[in-house]
């Protein structure tokens, strides 16, 4: 084929400089969540626009104002809104990614600092961002640039978007510009999920939304001594983990009323999934499921409920006597389609003011919801998967699965919702890279795969008659 | 009475003297439990060696090696023993408190840097170790001074022994040292508690013992995030909370069985205890009990059992969907006497492995003891005790409550064993000092009464016939 000629060796030839702006973007450290870092974040979109601006893309990078962050107001990162082309006679798709990373610490167990992308002999690229999101985002840009070098025509026009993962106010904006910058979008293509597994790529149809919760338990006006006070006071903590002990069993069982009603039914048989490749990606064989059918309906068609922590609890090393006077205890539900957040929120509040007060406690208990995000399922039968389909066979060899996940992507749902388009997840990277988690990572040729994959979707795109 | 005239007399005329000494060594933030602070433990103990070679007491400064702390191989900070007198007519009397403190950021909720000695309109001297245990170990100091200054003997030969609160080997070397330095001693008294209340004196004659645990429930390999696997991996988080939730009642009932077992008995009924004066101690009305006894007896007689917190989990403000690989509870129970620290620990390692199994998780569980020390009991009948009841009632007018703590001060059981010698725990400040909370104080009262109160204590020692 003439792409696969053309295209293919032009990226394949450009390989050591895509592995070095790789580098060069993890080197930011683009940290969204810690105001030590606010800076980095703005030095990162900046990276970007250096970028968008070699490769003749124009852009506006839209300020979103402040949000407050520990006690802070900070500058909100600007959303970039790139534009490559604008031929009415091409389709015009967008692409999403974000530019910020989760936090890294060496000290969290990472075998190399993580923000030096080090390759090990296994060919695996380890950093921060690596596969979440900065392999994707510049997947995209390196794709453009693989294009201008071969001398190839761009399929598509191309909208960008690239902003911190689910700014506050990024909705809003995506709903105000639906009718201007948005205008004429044919589809939407995100890639910032994994393969289900290390061997097969897919094409992903679906997502389980969250809602995240806020339990906070005070009591005591201060900090106490257990040695003076314990066994005399109602302990905050004592409360808040009898609390959380009735949130969900060691099994997985949700036992908030009203919770496991979804009812939603499907087979899972013909797609490929190696419980091995799962207990290696965890690191574990500590898997609540011994088959595959029921480990993928317990990722992706029911709801699930993990305790993240408890902020304002001793949690340094070490033996420290304190009781502590508020807690306040993290966790969240995985949703399913079908199931409301605001529904949840009430069946949940109900729920822990009726436990809270079977304690009888003296202590006060104050539920907040953090953040919520509706489940989201798309049509595979889509032309805009049919060519992502298309394009897994031209680079891999093979048919992708079709694959939901257990994570939430808020901004799927924005992009549906608000230009009524479809919206496909293509990810560039493998079930193991461990995204969120220490020791990041994006397979050499996963990135590179990843480009032709991007360039030859956008191909099949332009080649459907819709 | 000559004494009251003199000696009291003089500590007046030098109570501004003493409350620039006491902010001197508040500015040392001589913090054990830290790292970073290290170097200014030490250098408070230069600060006291300073004191002594001025107050002429002479002084080995022992040197306990190195203890691992975050890490990191640290030098202990040296146990200082002090010599003050040493004639064969009077009779030896060892005093112990500690120099290091607390750890205090103002972030935690002070009203003022911790590291800064404040007086309040209340006369309230607020500051970090101002009450637990710098103005204490400065007390026994000025006391010797106003002797000096007022020209009157010292009634007694002084032992000192101030060191880090429970320095790993000062244990070993009390009982190497019993029969050189310690030879001789007569009595022990430790000023390193707190009146019951905020207006009676007392002279507290028995502390409940401690045992303190390290839960640890461990699975994968690596933090997970909670959408791409949450509901199909055994989460330690819900491990950890499910067990340490089988722990104890928000009522404080200790679930553990063979804990409850104690049946020391005893009237309270005479103690002056205001339970409003508790509830503002405590900042608010939590407690468990209405009344003065239960109250009472649950904080000396029956043991409690505190949640501290969880190392590992996610502990910062905002929501991270974090699934922790490795889970650390930290809880602890009082002992009270007849409680032996080690059959304390095969209950609970035995109680929490059965439950553990209940769980039917695929997580492994740990269980560590970090430290334990037995309750302790003194005879209140003692002419230790008796010299020190004439002193509060010259001081302050009124016969002291005698009193047990809830809390543990290991090394007043070791001073028992080791020396075989009546000790006696003679507190200077209040109830609601805040000693390991915020804006800890000592009452400028307190202070200075304090010191007379050192002071008359050693002269009614003196007068003793035994
Ligand atoms: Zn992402
Ligand atoms: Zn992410
Ligand atoms: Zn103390
Ligand atoms: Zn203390």
């Amino acid at each position: 084929k003439w792409l696969e000629k053309k295209y293919f060796n032009t990226v394949d030839s450009l390989e050591s400089l895509y592995v070095e702006r790789l580098k060069e973007a993890v080197a930011i450290p683009s940290v969204s969540g810690d105001v030590a870092y606010r800076e980095n974040v703005f030095q990162m979109g900046q990276w970007l626009i250096g970028l968008f601006q070699k490769l003749g893309i124009s852009y506006e990078a839209i300020d979103l104002g402040t949000q407050v962050l520990e006690n802070k107001t900070l500058k909100l990162p600007p959303v970039l809104l790139g534009t490559y082309g604008n031929d009415p006679k091409k389709k015009t798709i967008l692409v999403y990614g974000h530019y910020d990373v989760q936090p890294a610490l060496i000290e969290d167990g990472w075998n190399s600092p993580p923000f030096e992308l080090v390759e090990t002999d296994k060919h695996q690229l380890i950093g921060r961002g690596s596969s979440d999101d900065k392999g994707p985002i510049i997947g995209w840009l390196n794709a453009i640039e693989a294009h201008q070098k071969a001398g190839i025509e761009f399929p598509v026009n191309l909208k960008i978007c690239f902003e911190e993962s689910g700014s506050e106010g990024l909705d809003e904006l995506v709903f105000k510009e639906a009718n201007r910058y948005f205008k004429g979008v044919d589809a939407v293509c995100i890639s910032d999920n994994y393969w289900l597994g290390v061997k097969k790529p897919c094409l992903t149809y679906g997502l389980r939304g969250i809602t995240y919760y806020k339990v906070v338990v005070s009591g005591p006006g201060r900090d106490l001594h257990s040695g003076v006070f314990g066994g005399t006071v109602h302990e905050p903590m004592t409360d808040l983990i009898s609390l959380l002990s009735k949130l969900v069993t060691p099994s997985g069982k949700i036992l908030i009323p009203g919770i496991n009603d979804d009812d939603e039914n499907k087979t899972y048989e013909s797609i490929e999934f190696d419980l091995n490749e799962y207990h290696e990606a965890i690191g574990s064989k500590t898997t609540i499921h011994d088959d595959k059918i029921n480990t993928l309906q317990h990722r992706w068609r029911y709801p699930s409920c993990s305790i993240h922590g408890i902020e304002g609890a001793f949690s340094a090393s070490g033996a420290k006597t304190v009781l502590p006077a508020k807690v306040q205890g993290k966790f969240s539900i995985r949703l399913v389609p079908n199931m409301d957040p605001e529904r949840v929120n009430t069946l949940v509040e109900k729920y822990l003011n009726e436990e809270f007060s079977k304690l009888k406690t003296r202590n006060s208990l104050k539920i907040e919801s953090l953040h919520g995000a509706k489940a989201w399922v798309a049509s595979p039968d889509h032309w805009n998967y049919v060519a992502a389909a298309k394009a897994v066979e031209m680079v891999f060899n093979v048919k992708p699965d079709y694959t939901r996940e257990g994570g939430s992507i808020p901004v799927t749902l924005t992009f549906q919702d608000a230009l009524d388009k479809n919206v496909l997840l293509l990810p560039m990277g493998r079930g193991d890279d461990g995204a969120h988690s220490t020791n990041e990572k994006l397979d050499r040729s996963n990135y590179i795969s990843g480009i032709k994959l991007f360039g030859a979707y956008l191909h099949e795109i332009a080649a459907t008659k819709i």
